[in-house]
């Protein structure tokens, strides 16, 4: 768990931690906790600009969405304006992770395509890149192609490592996963939340990126997903992330901080309660807003709907990132 | 992890441990790995004798299944010819687990029902009991109902520990969960393997269920998963049964052992892989058996099929399990 402020980073690319408990120093593959970091390149490149991205696709590409159907119509369309359809998607099908949603497909009698995968927005906007380049579009989800090498050299740049050093594997959609410590992690994304060290072009991305994601909060995630509940109740002040394996980030704008952490478990359970009770901490999000609270103090339900337990913060969590911190948002 | 064979516990209760790795003296929750040991009143109190209980009904009252259509109309025609139907059941609807057969349901316009629930057979048990003993089925759920007094002392007993000391809380299906020690668990399992010390009827009861498992591999589980694949792969040499946060038993009647292991970060993926491991390195199951060898070596692949990883026993596991417990099946 880091946060570091890009304001104590100053030129120096290696970063200033304000605090962190744990390991932050192994690599960790942060999975989809890096879209918005792989979403660079499609505003820094122009692509975004010369295809008419709107915020709510560019919220999209930094999504891993439920498969509701404004998820997946909002892809089609975005895909069909670049002049691909489904077929042009690296990404495989999986059932949509909204249960309504998957309900209504298997009634309608149909079977998840890849615009269902909750990386399709992702993978359209590489696609939107690689048509910005004027590239072959084959391929471009792997590490060699121009796609990726933007991809991967704009990661590593906001984590402030060396890309050599980085290790890439290939994650559940296909494209490149890329694993280096959680303080790096932390570091790109308190770059995002205060991009005034980047050169003009990333932090106008950086910028719009996070506006992007604060102001579609559905399109991140979908209907009654923690992203989506934080980001509404951050009203503004917090764009949020998870990713598989217990990894939360967020980047809190306004205080010029970003977040990463990792439950070892790999639960998300944890990292929810975890992500919830620091922004709460920092003022960031209200931490009696009902959605917040049922995050921070979270009752475990049996399958009569009955509360046989309860998942909670560890009691130093909040006032150690209060202490860490000192002024808070409210 | 812990092994221990009941010759070595004789009449001692607090039994002996063959092998152990971890953590084996902290209460866990075992949760559905603890089903054979709550299935014992069925037949030490004559209940399955009384109303014609099969092994396939046996099975599934050992079961955490699937929710497939034998599952479900097992449930229904046992609690029939017991009198009663789903309502009596109290554990909660969930979808099946089994997609296609969640399919089946979702497209024939019908919600999941209790029977659905992976422990609808042994609440069908927990009735059977009641009617047994003649007594009021109204909350045979809870913990101060004659049911689940029998059902918590012979789960005591078995793992020879205080029922007093033992902590119990509510599971998901709303039955009481107990929570001992592995070392516990482990002997509990080891005298099912070789209930020679028991009382008689306890005894014949742990023959009877072991036997009724392992004829009955799809009833405690269901098509591709882990228990049902062990199972039928030992041919007769193996009841398993997993429970939930990463938990595995194992009944190995021929070598007269207890397996019980818990993964601590409660993810069911090592736990499959580390009993299968296991038995493997013991002979109980054979190495090379394809449901076997994907467990051991497990492909992980993304969602365009294509194999990104592999999950595996760290190379000590299985020459240690060798090396401790010796003469092995083969």
């Amino acid at each position: 768990m880091a946060g570091e402020p890009p304001s104590r980073v100053g030129g120096d690319a290696s970063g200033a931690l304000v605090w962190s408990v744990g390991d932050v120093d192994s690599p960790v593959f942060a999975r989809s906790a890096l879209k918005m970091l792989q979403a660079l390149p499609l505003v820094e490149t122009g692509a975004a600009d010369a295809f008419g991205v709107t915020d709510a696709e560019l919220a999209l590409a930094c999504a891993s969405h439920s498969g509701e159907a404004v998820h997946v119509e909002t892809a089609a369309s975005w895909l069909e304006r670049i002049g691909c359809d489904e077929t042009c998607l690296a990404c495989g099908p999986h059932p949509p992770i909204n249960e309504a949603a998957n309900r209504a497909l298997i009634l309608a009698g149909r079977s998840p395509s890849r615009l269902h995968n909750n990386c399709s927005g992702k993978h359209t906007g590489f696609l939107t890149v690689a048509r910005r380049l004027g590239v072959d579009i084959e391929g471009y989800e792997r590490p060699g192609h121009p796609v990726q090498r933007l991809v991967l050299a704009a990661m590593a740049g906001m984590a402030g490592i060396d890309r050599a050093a980085m290790h890439v594997a290939v994650d559940g959609c296909a494209a490149p996963a890329a694993a280096f410590p959680l303080k790096g992690l932390a570091r790109a994304m308190a770059q995002i939340a205060d991009p005034s060290s980047l050169a003009p072009e990333r932090a106008e991305a950086a910028r719009r990126l996070d506006q992007a994601v604060k102001t579609n909060p559905l399109m991140v995630a979908g209907t009654g997903r923690p992203c989506t509940a934080i980001i509404r109740a951050a009203d503004g002040a917090a764009s949020v992330k998870t990713g598989a394996e217990g990894v939360f980030v967020a980047v809190l704008s306004e205080l010029g901080l970003g977040v990463a952490l990792k439950i070892d478990d790999g639960a998300g359970r944890g990292a929810e309660t975890v992500i919830a009770t620091i922004l709460a901490a920092l003022g960031v999000v209200p931490a009696e807003e009902p959605t917040i609270a049922a995050l921070i103090d979270a009752p475990v339900l049996n399958t009569r709907g009955k509360v046989v337990g309860a998942r909670r913060p560890a009691d130093w969590v909040a006032p150690a990132v209060r202490e860490a911190f000192g002024a808070t948002r409210r």
